[in-house]
């Protein structure tokens, strides 16, 4: 390819909003262009890039026998009627009339589709386990799409749908897929992406797991012991709290007037925030007389997510005005409120000495003993995790990442094939919900995860295995005849060998090398006056700096010799 | 492949609405699933055949210097007002309002966003021409989807835009693109493919040709002449109509009573319909008041895709009611009535003797002069080309064959570029238009019309270029320990080589021969414990039906034989 007739848009003034790194590089490399808010055109850099991807995925996909199929983009209510999806999905759905005012949506998964598709397909038991999957266009209204190819409304993802007999099976075929994507995001070039447990949300079913890419840009709390093998997304993640102990007593008011937060209270009555109980309100969304009051430890946060999985509904923060309720002086000791769901979190297990809410203007209680003066039936995992709590598993001290979610995979159980009535026919003549799993990879934030990860302070790093191109051929001095019309030769016979993106442009050298650096080809091969008059060429390795001369004879075998060690350490 | 594993649901009881002979055997064969009306899953054998042609394409789109990009399916209504198509398009494009009531729409062509993709990045007239195209999932909103994938709402469509900085330039181009498409059908094993000059539609531009496949099914009308080299879609089709010449007299006005149609008059006076004179009514639309009256020779019909270009607007048929016009009785001869464009056909170009309607009822005139009684300032080409008239070219009669439309080229001009305000600057430092040109290939309407050319009382045929697989591997008496092993072994050993679909069902020899030809694979390997006992297998050409016995020991060397011989013949 010559740059001079390479369509892209070098943007050099980047928004002020742009602040994710690969956000930045990819529109300053020109592989991006924004359509809308959200949605991206692919500049054929990108595309070349995103290409790769695919074919990698398409190829450990068909190599657990994963099926290519295709399932629409755009689906009739019909379908995700059966499984009760056309109206528990919220905005993020696109719904929309046809000329024939029939309710249509844009697909943003397929587990429906799948199924349909999979329905009479398939009667046997012995012709399952099996698995289709789809590479394809989905959109998904977000409400903030952010960061570029991060978080984007419209995306190219692979999804994948398997159909098992029997538990057991699935968790069988669920380990094999959890390997193949282990080798995908190795072979795309990712070098920090750990499988976490996670919440599998709307999907349903009972274990999910997500492929977390490590870096900073991310938008996920990723829970990871050091020392054992624990990792899991903030969502689901537990610890085990350090039980405090306070001297105990008298349950007894104590006047703290405009003291509310739990800051002000501490400060009041000079205790820790471990030594308080810390009210939460939460109104339930679809059921507007219910309220949820979550009782935890003052120094402790809640975790919506585990706590909407225990309420089974969408929640959202509850205004007090129109309740009973006397903000900051919430407390579980004789609170009687109609229509409230109260729980406990599992850090006021057997607390006791504890200072609460007196549910009375400008009075806390103090010395409260869970055990003592409450009758709490069973204690709820509600807290989310901080940096240092126990492991789970090993006991030791947990560290919190940020992560990137480029992959997951799902049990989901017969939720579908039950709702949707999909049948097969066992072992013992019996008609039985085949058991599904699910498993997804987000193309375009897969290619933006590479680009956090691998790039530096002069650009993109692209990994071997994905690069747009895999060398730079970079004259230096074009308007010099002879540097011309060797580059032109070079061009030529490289290209025969090597994916070769030529700088054909006659502008500076300064120019061009800044450039070959921030579109992050891996190899740069650069001539000039002076490397011609030895007859050499110089090799510069984009992620290492390294440079090397070679005789322009030798062009072909030294960078090849290059690649392969490239392609041995998966750089 | 296994058959026992492939998801393939044989649909045996075929819907009584399915006619096309594709959509009958992608049913029955199990490659393609209706999700909603137009709108399929292609199972994992159509989406293997699929994937063939879209690589088909791919390679001719690079080899003639396409960069690959990816617009977006879903856009924001901004893009399309600057070109004007977000009002002038119907109900075939899908609009929506995102979460933030945003009007958002489904691309069905990406003219708009190929000029957004394109605006800025290229700037100077010496980086002109280039291309870009992509291959995506377009939905269009369809009146009347119909023949399985022939006419569908959901469909992948590789489309490309060409930008050039002179019309001579664009020429040249063109005529790539269209050997390029030339190439891509051969290549994909379309026989009767022929490109014809065609109407551009919504697209705009000044010449637009279309790649037809000539089989039954097809829904357009292509005109041919199968003496030179003239091939055009009926829509803009002309030819040459021998004039009549019928003896002159005094105008005259004659009772005809009830007859209304040609064919009452005709009967009535008893003369020829081409001696009439025939007028029909349009209504504008978009302009309820502006009434058009056409008037074309009593044999000929209009052509309502020539006169929507001559109007500039969509018409439709007028309901006379409630005009001055008396239907039947209409007659160009001191016609006088408001708000009416009245067009004379080339047909009626010095015809004299002619019987046309007085504008009184139950009464027509004879012998109607039109140089004497009328002053037609300028004939129009309204007329349909009938089989038989002459070529416009050569003088030699026209046939008529029926067509699917599987690829079309338009050269755009400036259309988008200028109202989008898209300019380089050319040799001389101005800013000017680039002009464009637009490519499209349909792949599923390929794919079902290569099953319409390729296919006979048995099955599909499929050209082994894009065949899901090579060879169908198909034991006789699986049941047959001897006969299952070796099965077992050539599936391994041929699959090394080729892409073997292997019938592992214990079921009866008349259901797998039935199968493997109702799938229509290139080549079937036959073994049984017949062939066996002579070491040999049966290997049958889908295509000829020919059948040749080898020595197991051969089998690789033999197919290797028949694929290079059906490649050589592109079948």
């Amino acid at each position: 390819m010559r740059l001079t007739k390479l369509v892209s848009e070098r943007i050099k003034d980047i928004p002020s909003g742009v602040v994710a790194k690969s956000h930045n590089l990819l529109l300053r490399a020109g592989y991006i262009k924004q359509v809308s808010n959200g949605i991206y055109s692919l500049m054929p850099s990108a595309q070349r890039v995103s290409l790769k991807i695919i074919n990698i995925i398409r190829e450990e996909m068909n190599k657990i026998d994963g099926q290519e199929v295709l399932m629409p983009v755009v689906m009739p209510k019909e379908l995700w009627e059966k499984s009760g999806r056309f109206y528990s999905i919220g905005q993020e759905m696109v719904r929309f009339k046809d000329r024939n005012n029939h309710d249509m949506l844009l697909g943003m998964t397929h587990e429906e589709a799948a199924v349909h598709l999979c329905q009479n397909t398939v009667k046997s038991y012995d012709q399952l386990p099996y698995m289709i999957y789809q590479i394809q266009t989905k959109f998904r209204d977000e409400a903030r799409p952010r960061a570029g190819l991060l978080r984007v409304r419209e995306f190219i993802m692979k999804d994948a749908y398997s159909f098992h007999t029997s538990d057991a099976d699935l968790q069988n075929y669920y380990q094999i897929v959890y390997q193949a994507y282990q080798k995908i995001f190795k072979r795309i070039g990712m070098k920090n992406c750990i499988a976490v447990s996670s919440d599998s949300g709307m999907m349903g079913g009972k274990r999910a797991d997500e492929f977390q890419l490590l870096v900073e840009a991310g938008e996920d709390n990723i829970v990871i012991c050091p020392h054992c093998d624990y990792k899991a997304n903030m969502e689901v993640a537990t610890s085990i709290v350090e039980q405090q102990s306070y001297s105990d007593g008298e349950l007894e008011e104590v006047f703290t007037g405009k003291a509310k937060s739990i800051d002000e209270v501490c400060n009041c009555l000079n205790i820790p925030s471990s030594q308080t109980v810390k009210a939460v309100c939460y109104a339930v969304c679809k059921d507007s007389e219910r309220i949820v009051i979550c009782f935890i430890r003052g120094d402790k946060e809640i975790n919506e997510a585990k706590l909407k999985k225990i309420i089974g509904a969408d929640i959202a923060v509850k205004d007090l005005d129109d309740t009973l309720l006397i903000k900051g002086n919430i407390g579980p000791y004789m609170l009687n409120i109609e229509n409230a769901t109260i729980l406990f979190d599992n850090t006021l297990k057997n607390g006791c000495g504890l200072v609460c809410g007196a549910n009375k203007d400008e009075y806390h209680l103090k010395n409260l003993n869970i055990n003592r003066d409450l009758k709490v039936e069973q204690f709820y995992d509600l807290a989310k995790v901080s940096e240092g709590e126990s492991c789970p598993i090993c006991g030791k001290p947990l560290t919190i990442k940020k992560g990137i979610e480029v992959g997951n995979i799902f049990q989901l159980g017969t939720k579908y094939t039950k709702s949707m009535g999909m049948t097969i026919q066992d072992q013992n003549g019996q008609q039985i919900n085949p058991i599904m799993g699910c498993y997804g990879i987000g193309v375009g934030r897969s290619l933006a995860g590479i680009v956090e990860e691998n790039s530096d302070e002069k650009g993109i790093v692209w990994p071997l295995a994905i690069a747009p191109w895999h060398i730079y051929l970079c004259p230096i001095r074009s308007d010099d005849e002879q540097v011309k019309s060797e580059a032109e030769k070079l061009y030529k016979s490289l290209s025969n060998k090597f994916e070769v993106l030529y700088d054909d442009r006659v502008v500076s050298a300064g120019v061009k090398l800044t450039d070959s650096e921030l579109m992050g080809i891996p190899l740069r091969v650069v001539i000039s006056p002076r490397t011609l008059a030895n007859s050499t060429a110089e090799i510069t390795i984009r992620k290492t700096g390294e440079k090397v001369f070679v005789e322009l004879d030798n062009l072909t075998d030294a960078l090849n010799k290059i690649i392969k060690k490239l392609e041995e350490n998966n750089e």
